[in-house]
């Protein structure tokens, strides 16, 4: 029935934001329910997911910039975990995205992108995607 | 099945929340099923949708001040795009909605309501309705 | 068929998150349903949902902190309403959680945990859970 579907991501810096659009696509595709929602769900404490921008690079790295301004690494309120702005950053942002799915696709506006939002990388990491028709 | 719902909003400032709860729910309404899951889903990255209190107008205004203050229009490091601030919000707010549909209606609590959130207005905005059960 | 689940949470100050990761467990076992995806709702605005660390407790520490330093209590913009700082905190970390259900369980990767986010408290609150197949 609803198969999870799993996509690996490496990511190669301590922040960024890498467009998994294509990936999560085709995981919705392989899930082989044309109508309905789909869940990303990020596993992961120091990472999220968000939708932005799928054309200017200034945007993405406006919001790497504003996290690390807003929840320094490693500065006052947050310092007593080593990784904690990370942690923040990650809850601030969200780790699941809830999304509509029609004709096998998540629908998505012109502009928009699915991002996996690195907060503590490089690492591995892994999100699931599942579909409900 | 399971239809895809559309609603439309206008926005008239650069930045406001616009209460869509009878929107939302007449499109909960219209997808025809009682029970289940309801996904919101904003199609642009210049805007975004949260749940807030229904009744004090202070709170409306709290949340866009609170955003303006912490993420200026047009200064440092989220200078680089012009509305830069208006994409690091809608990331911050988030772009799609997962609700409880009981009897038909998206469930929400005493004081709760569905906001649209326009960061880089006046727009036209488009936002997706889509309920499973 | 789907069936919504309640979870009550009492909190006991201000501001602190509460671990209610066995609760939604036992929620979605109650649903009965094996495969799909589950929502979790918060149905009051001056609280949140959010996926974080489950081991060390210095990051939810660090999550309290630097909201308290990034919305204040009572201070500055968001003075208008007495506890405007608690509603500004609920829309930044979220009132909804969407989750993967897989063998009847919520899946969560290893380090994480699901908390309730107190912003005004202590208050007694009510939680939802809903699960589709």
């Amino acid at each position: 029935m609803a198969v999870t579907e799993i996509i690996d991501v490496r990511t190669t810096t301590r922040a960024e934001t890498i467009d998994i659009t294509s990936l999560v696509r085709a995981a919705v595709k392989r899930s082989g329910i044309d109508d309905g929602i789909a869940v990303v769900f990020c596993k992961h404490t120091t990472a999220g997911l968000t939708i932005q921008e799928n054309n200017d690079p200034a945007v993405k790295a406006a919001l790497i910039a504003h996290l690390a301004q807003a929840v320094p690494h490693g500065a006052g309120a947050v310092s007593a975990a080593t990784n904690a702005d990370a942690h923040v950053k990650s809850s601030l942002i969200g780790a699941s995205l809830a999304l509509v799915v029609e004709a096998g696709k998540p629908v998505l506006g012109t502009w928009q992108a699915i991002y996996f939002c690195e907060f503590d990388g490089p690492r591995n990491r892994q999100l699931l995607v599942k579909v409900v028709g």
